[in-house]
């Protein structure tokens, strides 16, 4: 079925949206964007997320990571609607651009089709989609959820954390990992290296392998 | 690129596992099944992830959900790899079959090829992919995380929650929403119905648009 998975390049397509028109690999720039998709506005879980998404944007901007949002609704739609998302999350103001797809060619190239979903007219409608791209462009991480369930705005920002710690140093992030917590190396890095690398030091975990893989530092 | 995403039926493959040969359907049954990748064995991200998923497994068993690992390592890896991911996560048991495909077939077919990274004779290896499939063998929801990124089994845990109660009762759960928390009501669902599906009453936020589409209840 649709296309868009992680490791490819984002299409640079050119979007309308409620900031004017936007080319996806400008507005990217040299930093990190999440893009992401919503069913319709004036519904219940979208409402809570943009709001929240509002209010977890300057967290991502410290981070060099900007937010565009998606759906199938036109760009006069959402200005209406972003009135009922920033009274709900109060303190939150949608500063990011969301854009508007209603020919559904967007959807389909991005990978953000919901296939149990459609509109009062029998249209498809986007599924919640989120993609973290690179600076380089291509999506690092993707996240499909459905309709009926509400992204996690502690888990993006946490993915957000990860992706960049691994790409500024050679380590990767445990299962269950959170910010602050101790990181690994990879494997590709010997012990000599790591040495070098990770001034502060290193824990090897004994393992029945013996084959001491499984090295925790602090970055 | 490759293509499976949610909506589409995961396909009905034989896999080699540590437990055996299974097909996929036959192992999905009547529940529900996480298929993840892990990138190799004796790797320290999986190492941790394998261990955790053990752990949370009774969590997901008390919701009829089952777990499916799988890398492009052969079966005695994996067996030899299990006494590592159970050593290093004190009380877990690896009672979850473990499938190889070390032809990469299978992680093709599922979405499920890292492409940032290969091993040492330059073949392809998984990323993080993982895909939760419904009784009805479709993917319901999907997680594409690289190498780098260690899963979190809260948000795996969060989101079984979500779709379970998504299929049971005609609810969606909003942004950040964790199990207890109120749910919404579809926008598919009437006040009138409302009152007769949700006894327990139900509140409608007052938002500008006034159009009263987000209602919270309980269920």
């Amino acid at each position: 079925m649709p296309g868009l998975t992680i490791g490819d390049t984002i299409p640079d397509l050119e979007l309308e949206t409620t900031k004017g028109k936007i080319r996806i690999h400008d507005y990217v720039g040299d930093g990190y964007c999440i893009i992401f998709s919503h069913p319709a506005d004036f519904t219940p879980v979208c409402t809570t997320e943009l709001g929240m998404m509002a209010k977890y944007a300057p967290e991502l901007e410290k981070r060099g990571v900007k937010l565009l949002g998606l759906s199938c609704d036109d760009v006069s739609s959402h200005k209406e609607w972003i009135k009922d998302v920033e009274a709900y999350t109060p303190g939150s103001l949608v500063t990011y651009p969301i854009a508007a797809d209603p020919k559904r060619e967007v959807i389909k190239q991005l990978n953000m089709v919901d296939p149990d979903e459609e509109d009062a007219s029998g249209n498809q409608l986007p599924s919640r989609a989120l993609h973290v791209v690179g600076p380089d462009k291509k999506v690092k991480l993707s996240m499909l959820y459905p309709a009926s369930t509400g992204r996690n705005m502690d888990e993006v920002l946490r993915v957000v954390e990860s992706l960049q710690k691994a790409a500024r140093h050679k380590v990767a992030t445990p299962v269950n990992w959170k910010p602050g917590d101790p990181v690994v190396i990879s494997p590709s890095v010997s012990n000599e290296e790591a040495k070098q690398m990770f001034p502060q030091g290193f824990d090897t975990t004994d393992l029945p392998s013996k084959k001491g893989y499984l090295r925790f530092t602090k970055v």
